[in-house]
């Protein structure tokens, strides 16, 4: 290893941007963070976070030698170097984020979405060190994933392998954001695990802290919190959010073989609440051949810092393919 | 390419075992054919194809040399070289098949299920050449599956990647021959299909010539012929299949990202009847990202040859790895 080498990690969000010079083991070097402004082009928020970089830069030794730019964005289309109609970010159809970071750094410049950016970090510095065949699942506002398979993560043809939240629980089902019906992320995610609680409280009749909330207010920390003091609403949302993941994480081991999966994002944070109930109904769901050889795990990489650490390991894994 | 070289390809069938020499170029050289004796032993089978083998091989130039033997078999674990429980076959629950080989040829040997051999077969000889993602579904008694990603074929951590026909269409649906229920080998195979057909004669009161059929007698080729001379319950069961097809195959797509999909097997000769409608069920459970860019094909392989070509196939890709 060259002590000497360091790449960058950038995760874009639409409210912060963070990035981090990390080295080749995963040891972080110095981190920063602007706000992305949402409502700027892209082209001036590249500008204003190459004068960040460089300060940050300025503070660590000289002899460290940046080796190339790591990107973790929505909607960002690896093949393409694009973000493609981002939904927080008012960017527009397509930006060429690679075209715009190679203006300012003659240096290799990869992206790719956070799924598969975290999917990145989980195999370089996670829980999925030494295997070639896993899934990241990423329960946040919607359902992200990426898959590795034969050590590699799968982009596909189209550079968008992966959207296991837009596969479908029911054709007649929930309405999803992207224009179909019944996507996995609909009822599995944070704003998932929501609509199933309001569904139960339209269903049910027992009390629930949770009646005294709008569609508008509930947060999946609040089912949460309810679930976990024994609320019978919320721990019923669990259990369904827990069967539908289960039921579709089987069909992923049908597809990809996987050794493991791992959750992570903010519903993640539930732990056992969803792993236990989600791993019952995931072997019940599985073709006898893989039956007790699928293991459910939490991630390995703390959350603050998977997203820097996955642009890192992108771009580290970019090097590796290359040199 | 050394025109002196070629492998020997088998597929071991329920009732018969096919075999036959095959160039780098996808030539075959010389085929012959036995009965499986599915009564028997594997090593009594291994014994009689080594003597069917160098009976056949002797009609060949002697400058011809054999690299490596590829064997397409039921259940087979490609990773551990056996065969588990094939349905058709009394060889009880776990045989090293490769182990067989191996005492009387020292050569490569390499054994995988019928599925991916077709799918390797497609890759190599067939419709997929230059493809890196595309996703083979057989169609005949079950619904196999082959994925290829990144170039490679799919075999996951446990070496059984690619049981499409054991993901949920309907988890309180029909019951499947593996023991869950509603899997997707029970609505679309060729029992499938007259699963449905029957499902349909019970519903509605269209006349129909499949009204004569009990259930052992009814066969995909019947409600093919029926549904080609416009029988209304026929049209519907190919409808019902197709729209659960498109369906499935768009949540396939979700995961690897396949530019390609093809299908083959007997309920593939139904053609345009049963294409024409999966395209269209296809495109709209896709995902936006993929819409317009997943085709849905017929395979290139004849069928009558596919599976020695497949299991050729398998051991080209092995040497060629090594080599």
């Amino acid at each position: 290893m060259n002590n000497n080498e360091m790449v960058l990690g950038i995760d874009i969000g639409g409210t912060t941007t963070t990035f981090g010079f990390v080295d080749r083991s995963g040891k972080r070097l110095a981190t920063g963070v602007i706000s992305t402004e949402a409502q700027q082009p892209a082209d001036i928020l590249v500008a204003r976070l190459q004068g960040e970089i460089a300060t940050l830069q300025a503070t660590l030794p000289p002899r460290l030698q940046l080796q190339g730019i790591g990107i973790g964005a929505p909607n960002a289309n690896y093949r393409q170097g694009t973000v493609e109609n981002p939904p927080n970010l008012n960017w527009g159809p397509s930006t060429n984020l690679v075209e715009l970071f190679r203006r300012h750094y003659d240096l290799p410049v990869v992206i790719t979405n956070d799924a598969n950016a975290a999917t990145l970090g989980e195999l370089y510095f996670g829980g999925a060190r030494y295997m070639k065949d896993f899934i990241v699942i990423t329960l946040g506002t919607g359902l992200g994933s990426g898959i590795v398979a034969n050590g590699e993560l799968l982009y596909g043809a189209s550079g968008f392998a992966g959207e296991l939240g837009h596969t479908v629980v029911d054709p007649q089902g929930r309405q999803c954001a992207c224009g179909k019906t019944g996507c996995l992320e609909t009822y599995v995610s944070a704003t998932g695990l929501c609509r199933t609680a309001l569904a139960l409280l339209a269903e049910r009749l027992e009390q629930s802290p949770l009646r005294g909330l709008s569609y508008q207010q509930m947060t999946a920390k609040q089912v949460f919190l309810a679930a976990r003091a024994g609320d019978p609403i919320a721990l019923a949302a669990f259990e369904e959010t827990a069967r539908i993941l289960g039921m579709k994480l089987a069909d992923a081991v049908a597809h990809t073989g996987p050794e493991a999966i791992f959750l992570t994002g903010g519903l993640a944070n539930a732990g056992e609440l969803l792993l236990t109930p989600t791993r019952r109904h995931l072997e019940k769901f599985l073709f006898s051949a893989y039956q007790g050889k699928v293991r459910l795990l939490l991630a390995g990489m703390p959350e603050g810092t998977s997203a820097i650490m996955g642009a890192a390991a992108l771009i580290w894994h970019e090097i590796e393919k290359v040199g």
